[in-house]
């Protein structure tokens, strides 16, 4: 099986897979025939399966949840291997193992590409939930997740409230806004615009790499700030050309993207983040949000443009439960895989039940 | 001569050429072999050529500034061409008639493309300075201009202060920031991954239209806000279609742009903008700012995340004769093409010299 699989870049030898032969019916009807999950854990689950951790990767992340939030996890820290069964799964429609764009089609033996069914953060976690279920895991002690992680953590409590004891969703809303939609919009029609996207059925190999590393430059830029930027770049050159090194860094950022992930499987989670609405069929959106039970540490990010903390503070003030804290940080949306030191603390205070609530004054000041 | 000008869009019929036969010499060394520049006038110059205001305009603009600022013409408003000479010139390396890529090339008569040399802001105004010269103005009573025109504007103040009476950058910063060149970059990233952009040097007619969309489409973004998408927006369809809304405005913008705007015009602007620095060459920045000796009206918008208001206030704490103003709108960076009744108020009361700074508290309180 594994050795079947196109993924956008070699899976780390700790990555399994989990598979389900029986047709998996999206949100959308559509049929998947089968279901692969590309999952990583730590730890070990405890005798009354209830000592799991779920976290929830953003658009590029993968089930190596060590590597890209490797401040969290530690003896002592949030994610303990030692206290902690943590579990991370590559998500539907992903490129590194699961089910998506690079999956062979059942047809033709040829990658999915665009025939890959549009899916829904719903979707994703309704996939994750099976595989939670299959690792025996009884309930979970905290979902945790930034951006389009923080939308599953949050679809977790709409579909699953009852098998979950704390969340932690950070820079996150709960329905894309149309800020974040235009963005992606713009990026996904770099991609189009490749004349090597082929409606999305480029053949494995090149495809339209140009137009995803454009599409991450243009995200680098909402991932940080302009005080990010200017601190670590200003208006310095390269040393031996005449090139902003703020240009040959977005340059490099995505030429790098452009060696591990897949333009179609880019799509198809831009358009899953794009559904995100917590209150899609469920009835009024605030009427959602008072009604998710499951008590959450909410996180923004100060300098974050693209989630924008008033986002973040939207959801604290109608969750049932929720402590809200700002990170201060100039970092922009990215804070969340820079600020770990501070996260870290908040998540461990969380769990312990030791994080009070700001006082009134500071969330007046916000 | 008119004839033979490549423009990216039809001329309007008051456009006029004003034409130096001699070589202009860029800041560079580069000589271009003769300058073109297409502008407007309204109203008279008085006999003793001190009632001329100079309109400078920002990335996508033309000379018509009565089509994109029309909130600021009229009689009693800011520019009243019942008592000033109003100017504006289409900026050199433009595509709106002055010399830029869109123009004939002495040697073979096809249009310059990638041939024509980056010019900065510099360039820019010394051309203008030019044709204020050719048309008899002695002082200019006001020169004003956002984002682009913003650069121009301090420019005027430091190369010809003494022509100037009054000057008012908004929303601009004295050197182009980190921030502003990344997207400025991943936007000609977008031009450069067209097929059709073949180094510039695309026959005219189509060329890299689909890259130009592309970069549009980002850079609206960035001249909005996420207020300004979700008030209009927000997750609202298409009527006919499941498209976002925002998507499909985001897409027309795109294709707005491609049908009157040159790709490689585009990218040499901005490579103007990203050159913009009051302090090259001149020393120190801040006393560049302070030897700044023309009284400035300086105009932040309060949700502008291109040109953030802490930029502005830069320049007013150090200009030596400064009143700022932060006109509050969720536009985003275009409030200056939106809010014009707001800001018609302020610059006709800074002309009357009757604009007060505003209070210190309200200053501590940005």
């Amino acid at each position: 099986m594994r050795e079947k699989l196109h993924t956008a870049a070699e899976l780390s030898t700790q990555t399994q897979l989990a598979c389900w032969e029986a047709p998996f019916r999206l949100e959308s009807g559509t049929m998947l025939p089968g279901l692969v999950l590309a999952f990583r854990t730590w730890g070990r689950l405890n005798p009354s399966g209830d000592n799991a951790v779920l976290v929830c990767h953003a658009l590029s992340g993968s089930a190596d949840a060590d590597e890209w939030w490797p401040g969290l996890f530690g003896t002592g820290r949030a994610l303990d291997p030692e206290r902690d069964f943590i579990i991370c799964s590559n998500i539907l429609g992903g490129c590194y193992g699961t089910s998506g764009p690079l999956h062979p089609h059942p047809d033709d033996g040829l990658p999915w590409g665009s025939r890959f069914p549009e899916v829904t953060i719903r979707d994703i976690v309704r996939a994750q939930a099976m595989l939670v279920d299959r690792l025996g895991v009884r309930r979970l002690a905290l979902v945790l997740g930034a951006s389009l992680g923080g939308m599953q953590v949050l679809e977790w409590a709409a579909m699953f409230s009852g098998r979950i004891e704390r969340m932690a969703p950070i820079g996150v809303s709960g329905r894309h806004s149309a800020w974040c939609i235009g963005l992606n919009e713009a990026q996904r029609q770099a991609i189009f615009a490749d004349p090597q996207w082929k409606d999305g059925r480029y053949a494995p190999g090149p495809g339209p790499t140009g137009g995803l590393a454009v599409a991450r430059m243009m995200a680098m830029c909402s991932y940080r700030s302009w005080y990010n930027f200017e601190a670590r770049f200003g208006r310095r050159l390269q040393p031996d050309q005449p090139l902003f090194q703020v240009a040959s860094y977005l340059r490099h950022q995505g030429k790098k993207l452009q060696q591990r992930f897949d333009p179609c499987s880019y799509v198809r989670i831009t358009q899953a983040m794009d559904s995100h609405d917590l209150g899609r069929g469920r009835g009024d959106y605030r009427d959602v949000l008072r009604d998710l039970s499951v008590p959450a540490l909410v996180i923004s990010i100060s300098s974050d443009i693209l989630y924008p903390p008033q986002e973040q503070r939207e959801l604290a003030d109608h969750l049932q439960e929720a402590i809200y804290h700002r990170l201060m940080s100039p970092a922009g949306h990215d804070g969340f895989l820079i600020e770990t030191d501070a996260l870290n603390d908040l998540l461990v205070r969380f769990r312990a039940g030791t994080l009070p609530a700001p006082p009134a004054a500071s969330l007046a000041a916000f």
